[in-house]
């Protein structure tokens, strides 16, 4: 579902709780769009939030959880996604009453299970959200506001959620340029364990084998460009795909199981020199590709 | 070994045989340096001939192998490596005594094997080689003089190979704009194994398992930018890379059994949640690749 604005996106006061890359980038789109009175961020490295500060990206910022969302109309959780249970326990008894909760976690469903044991129960006003963007770089000194421009944030709404707090979730982010589209939880975990996590393990993987080979040091020496992109998400912070994986275990097991299943089955084929069977996988694979981007 | 060039290169007639990607941009890079009198175009394909000459990348086209060679000081085999065997057999009793063969497969072992059983022999000035530079495009089309700045050429000498055969290459290749060196014949394939054919038969397989999931067109809806370098490579010639797995069995075998147990190491953490294991080799992963790469 795609929701069309009827009039311009604002709101008073946004409390962005982690200003890394993602966090930082919204407080610059919104800034710029003019969709936002005062910005407050918290996080727990304070060189982070200096940064955030002199960069003009926020206009307070907070060491204090709860001094961060009393007067906030809008909580964006930022932070990496085994601390939003947490969190929210203890901030949710500190919110104003309108006041809409929503995160930029990467899985949903365990966001989403750990809301509901941290709290006992799903608050009308979170609206689970994930923008699909971002680079392998990180922190708040990389974020810049066209980082959303075009780019889809999925929407993943719970069934106890507020109908007007979903619908401000897609106007702010359309406000930070974003296209919004609304997505089942589960079925957000199948599509992004697909597109994103496995492509993650896979691309760690690939370079962690080849950094344990004896001849380690030419091999790097003689890659050229297409391993340079193959690898290029293998330099995005291990300890934030490490969480998503794990909290996205059930998804990314089926189709890393799918992914193996073949890979067994070009190794027997290169075992057979059965060229036909690698053919018709490369072929179908380049086919699809190509259909789906049209790069020249 | 680097070799330093003392004065600078120069052939009266190269005969390129196959004018693709590398072909063309081989013919383009030695005009470029005033490196050849004239080059001649084999190819089976008419209308690659056709566009070689039309872009001037060539002087004069054959369709007959012999024509294309009698004449020729250097002669490139730029063909699929499948047919390097039958091609050198064709050719080689018609070359002049002083012309000096060599090619630009990615793979050296089989080539070598391939020269060896075509002919019961091998050549002194059949010198082995291969550029390491390419992209996902292929075709005299997408050719260009400057393909090879920079980039490393690897020289695999045979046993029975004349020295001053191995210093042309070289010279030829320096010309072109490339780094040359020399490496040992399995080396080269191990090494490219890790680097090149594990890579591209990890980007197809990818892609291919995605395209056969029930949800594919959503699946490739929501990709991100990470996605789209990882399997750029998945859009390269299909028969080309399954000719190269091939002809590269037993390396990418090695190497891609290396992969499978890492992946399966992964699967056993992920199953387990056990973070700790899947964190390192994220870890490690992160700190090869930035290590060579130094990409900001």
């Amino acid at each position: 579902m795609k929701l069309e604005l009827s009039k311009p996106f604002f709101t008073q006061t946004l409390s962005i709780l982690g200003v890394g890359l993602i966090g930082g980038s919204l407080a610059q789109a919104l800034k710029r769009a003019n969709a936002v009175g005062h910005i407050i961020a918290y996080d727990q490295n304070e060189s982070a939030l200096a940064s955030a500060l002199a960069m003009q990206v926020v206009d307070q910022i907070e060491t204090d959880l709860i001094k961060a969302v009393t007067n906030a109309d809008i909580i964006i959780l930022a932070t990496p996604i085994t601390e939003m249970g947490a969190i929210i326990k203890i901030i949710y008894p500190h919110l104003k009453d309108k006041a809409v909760i929503s995160d930029v976690g990467s899985t949903k469903g365990s966001v989403v299970a750990a809301v509901q044991a941290a709290l006992g129960f799903l608050p009308q006003r979170f609206v689970p959200a994930h923008p699909i963007a971002g680079t392998e770089k990180h922190g708040v000194e990389n974020s810049f506001a066209s980082l959303f421009d075009q780019r889809r944030v999925l929407i993943t709404p719970h069934i106890e959620n507020n109908h007007e707090a979903v619908t401000m979730i897609h106007s702010m982010w359309q406000a930070a340029g974003a296209l919004t589209e609304e997505m089942g939880i589960k079925h957000h975990d199948q599509v992004l364990a697909a597109t994103s996590h496995l492509p993650h393990l896979l691309a760690f993987s690939t370079v962690d084998t080849l950094a344990n080979l004896d001849d380690r040091a030419e091999i790097f020496r003689f890659a050229a460009g297409g391993f340079r992109d193959f690898t290029r998400i293998s330099t995005s912070d291990p300890n934030m795909w490490a969480d998503i994986c794990i909290q996205n275990q059930e998804s990314l097991l089926e189709v890393l199981h799918q992914y193996q299943k073949k890979l067994s089955l070009l190794e027997n084929a290169l075992h057979n020199k059965d060229k036909q069977t690698i053919f018709e996988v490369f072929r179908r694979a380049k086919h699809a590709r190509d259909n789906f981007y049209n790069e020249t």
